[in-house]
């Protein structure tokens, strides 16, 4: 975290000696268009707190796993999944993933989705969906929409 | 934290779902014009993810303590004593907490300052200054232009 205890923010959702880091490896999971910034890497004796921006048009990875998210979106506006329910969702709007939930986050098509997220630092590996999962999920016609970037 | 996934912002630095406390009990600490709203009360595996604002003129508890804060600003601007040194601080900019570390939140005379914090739900509880740290602090010109809501 630096030696500084104040690290001020710049323009375009970035901050100073924060690095821009891409939101995983490409080619590890289907994502599109999303950039991570850790903004604090050990804060409140476990947490690591994040900044993920998805270009308007773009969606995160559809996955679960055993640790929570919280999240407020701090920038434009988007969808997301949680569980079997798409929400609309715009700034400062409160998320909360429970374990072992499928989700994905989609920014509007003409708007980013900027939104901090908290999670533990020590964490397990998140699960893709495999067919059967997946076809389950499509088999809800509002989520089938939704993965396909559809507003239905 | 209830049961839906999703709680919406609402006007004026609120949130469906999530009470208006007060920031402490009156007359536990000195402190002016401040409110805390609990956003995630058990987030990332122990943490808490707080919203405080202090009004405009007002001020949190210069206090010190173990646990440590993760800071964002989130509306308007202000100024914060961290140790021995003040800084101004404006939206989105980050501002960390060490350990046993004086520290204060004033917000500017014609803003108000609310702000993002994370702490561990486990936590030591504050110190205030004694005479003699309220006098070792108040040596330092800048700090007791500070503490006295002054701007050198």
């Amino acid at each position: 975290m630096g030696d500084e205890p104040v690290r001020r923010a710049r323009e375009g959702f970035r901050w100073d000696g924060v690095e821009l880091l891409s939101y995983k490896d490409e080619g590890s999971a289907p994502f599109r268009d999303v950039t991570r910034q850790v903004l604090f890497a050990d804060a409140a004796g476990g947490a690591e707190w994040r900044y993920f921006e998805v270009a308007a048009g773009g969606w995160s990875t559809l996955e679960r796993h055993e640790h929570t998210h919280a999240v407020m979106v701090l920038r434009g506006r988007g969808r997301c999944l949680v569980g079997l329910r798409v929400h609309e969702v715009g700034e400062r709007d409160l998320v909360e993933v429970p374990p072992l939930t499928w989700h994905q986050f989609r920014a509007a098509p003409d708007a980013p989705l900027g939104f901090l997220c908290l999670v533990s630092r020590v964490r397990d590996r998140p699960q893709l969906p495999d067919q059967q999962a997946l076809a389950s999920l499509r088999s809800n016609p509002a989520i089938a929409a939704f993965l396909d970037g559809r507003h239905r």
